[in-house]
């Protein structure tokens, strides 16, 4: 019990003290007073599942917590609640009658380097919504994830929204095999433009056609960026995946959210699943994603049960870190009254405290008769504004502290 | 992918659909509620910690799910929270002037045997309260889950109170070996007298002390059982623990909560941690004790910062199949109303939503232009109360569902 790793953590989780896991907690109940307002239901899956129901090509596995259970099949902690909300409607949903609209608050776990904002187990706060392709049921999820992320107090973040037919529609334009189209991604992914236009050089049938490519998956702004997208894709291959996206555009202004958005046509995710719409939130204050979504029409099929889909996850450890660089250190949420008692006093300072506690007060009680001295300083310590002491005679008195 | 494994959960571990998690999620909140009440504070920590944080000697490292970090150190998915409380106060909190009151909502994983009621990950609710070795912080702590549990609606419920100083002060006065101490440990864990009254004759002096030791071990009942054991210890070694529970006893009283409780001599808890108060609670609805804690003064201390400390966990899982049973399956937290739109009323649909939202309804709308009908059978199937159409030419119509 006493190797050198005794009392630590391991790298990359960290354990919230409370007034940090104060502010966390109202995160999640905000969150869960939005979506239900929303008319968004809860489901929990575990914490850990079959290897095969969380991996797949894209998610590379050395991300992943893997562990053997004890009948030799490899177990992993989950990286992310799509795959498993998928499994979970696809097998014990089935017979419900679409549209669904479910969240999670989950904890996932992915093995990255360590830095601030990028933990290896963290809170994700998301919703799915599962059987309808339309673009208002995207422009929901978006819309929601806006207003998430307002109510948090995150006043500057912005969303960037994408689509990966526009992505799929160059590839196929340009006719690229899959090893150039994973180059082409990951070089997109990178934000990497000299590596974007090399690749569009080498394949593009003419200088102007490769112009056009990378005029286009360039583009990044408010909605004039889709005529001009109009007119490079021409009726090309990624001409559905932007008429897509201006419908869209129209829905997040019809929920009066095209504030927080930013389109941008070079955006993908690392996530194979995704079908259509992509997006991520930004803000100053964090220089990764603080959360991401898209729409996913193939992955419930793969389960067994075809359904098209779209979601959002919001990490709330990135919210929290952002938070703290724009509001400062969270509070300690201290209680409101400290009931002390001398001998003779402790029904009735029980008593007392359980009336204040019903007229919504938090209220703490000494733990041992103290004198009038003794109970002052631990109300000074314990952060109270007022102190009650009952004596013994079945007086009491107040005290502002 | 289509191993056999693909789409199902590993053994011991389950989903919770929407109906199960709403009940879930009302536990939780009333926990929150309550303890933040009294001024407890919450803390987060990692799901997994370094095998040496979360192993001891009484808690089989076989019932841990382990796994080994990429540095090749073993780590574990915590089996319980005490531990891992412990060690955050000790490295994280050592300046804060006691008492502490902590509390956590977290998952904890066991690999037991899997039965209804006996999952290999569950939800913890607990507290701990650190700083006072005190029968008034015990009190406090068996008051408080008592008022928890009766705030879910398990009217049925007690809690067994002992002390481990009973047992403790048997084995010394016996002068009982470890591995015969343990065998009687495990004998009255089992409730198993045949063999605790074989050990007991076996070690005693004389078949009267044998009797005698057998007689206190076996008290259970009301506050009427202290004066008989007291008159059995005598001024042996397990006096002092009866008079420590005489206190508590008193301390229950005052907090008017003894109607739930049953005192039992012989109880022990399978931890190794405690030092004085144990507890357990029992459901008529549940084989497997719902919730259960104690006093334990010394394990802070192997984390480096001696403290007296107390506290409780209630395992949520068995208390909502323990609901379930006595009061029927969960009902599905369905949605208010349902906004529809036909094609030009989908901004006013948005609108009309946003308002009743605000209103604290729970609302959704439709993801497409439906005819009435249509829409109709939607709110149909989503369970509303209440449809409001939005027609093109902005007018609207309610119907009643």
């Amino acid at each position: 019990m006493t190797s050198s790793r005794f009392g630590r953590l391991a790298p990359g989780v960290r354990d919230l003290l409370p007034a940090e896991a104060y502010r966390m907690r109202r995160l999640q109940d905000k969150f869960l007073q939005l979506v239900s307002a929303w008319g968004y239901q809860e489901v929990i899956t575990p914490t850990f599942e079959y290897l095969e129901n969380v991996a797949s090509e894209e998610l590379q596995e050395d991300k992943l917590f893997k562990f053997l259970d004890r009948q030799g099949h490899l177990m992993a902690l989950r990286p992310d609640m799509t795959r498993p909300m998928a499994r979970l409607v696809a097998t014990r949903m089935k017979g419900v009658t679409p549209p669904l609209r479910l969240f999670y608050l989950a904890n996932v776990f992915n093995y990255e380097e360590p830095q601030v904002g990028r933990q290896r187990e963290f809170c994700q706060a998301g919703v799915e919504l599962m059987g309808y392709s339309t673009p208002q049921a995207d422009a929901e999820v978006v819309a929601l994830v806006t207003e998430y992320l307002s109510s948090t107090g995150l006043s500057d973040f912005q969303i960037s929204v994408g689509h990966v037919g526009i992505f799929h529609g160059l590839v196929q334009q340009l006719g690229l095999a899959k090893e150039e189209a994973q180059s082409l991604k990951e070089a997109l992914g990178n934000k990497d433009f000299v590596k974007v236009e090399e690749i569009l050089s080498t394949h593009a049938a003419t200088p102007a056609e490769a112009r056009r490519a990378l005029d286009l998956i360039e583009l990044r702004g408010g909605p004039e960026i889709l005529n001009k997208a109009m007119e490079l894709a021409a009726d090309g291959p990624a001409a559905d995946a932007l008429k897509n996206l201006r419908s869209l555009y129209q829905g997040l202004q019809d929920h009066g959210v095209e504030q927080y958005i930013t389109l941008d046509l070079g955006l993908l995710r690392g996530l194979d699943y995704y079908t259509g719409l992509v997006f991520e939130g930004y803000s100053v204050a964090m220089g990764f994603p603080i959360c991401g979504g898209g729409r996913y029409n193939q992955l419930l099929s793969t389960f067994g049960h075809p359904l098209p889909a779209t979601g959002f996850a919001v990490n709330l450890e990135r919210v929290l870190v952002a938070l703290e660089r724009l509001q400062g250190p969270p509070q300690d949420p201290t209680p409101d009254v400290l009931v002390a008692w001398e001998e003779g006093g402790y029904a009735n300072a029980l008593a007392e405290a359980g009336r204040l506690r019903n007229q919504g007060l938090k209220v703490i009680t000494t733990l041992a008769e103290l004198p009038p001295a003794k109970a002052k300083s631990e109300a000074v310590s314990q952060g109270v504004r007022k102190m009650i002491y009952f004596r013994g005679d079945g007086t009491s008195e107040e005290t502002l502290i």
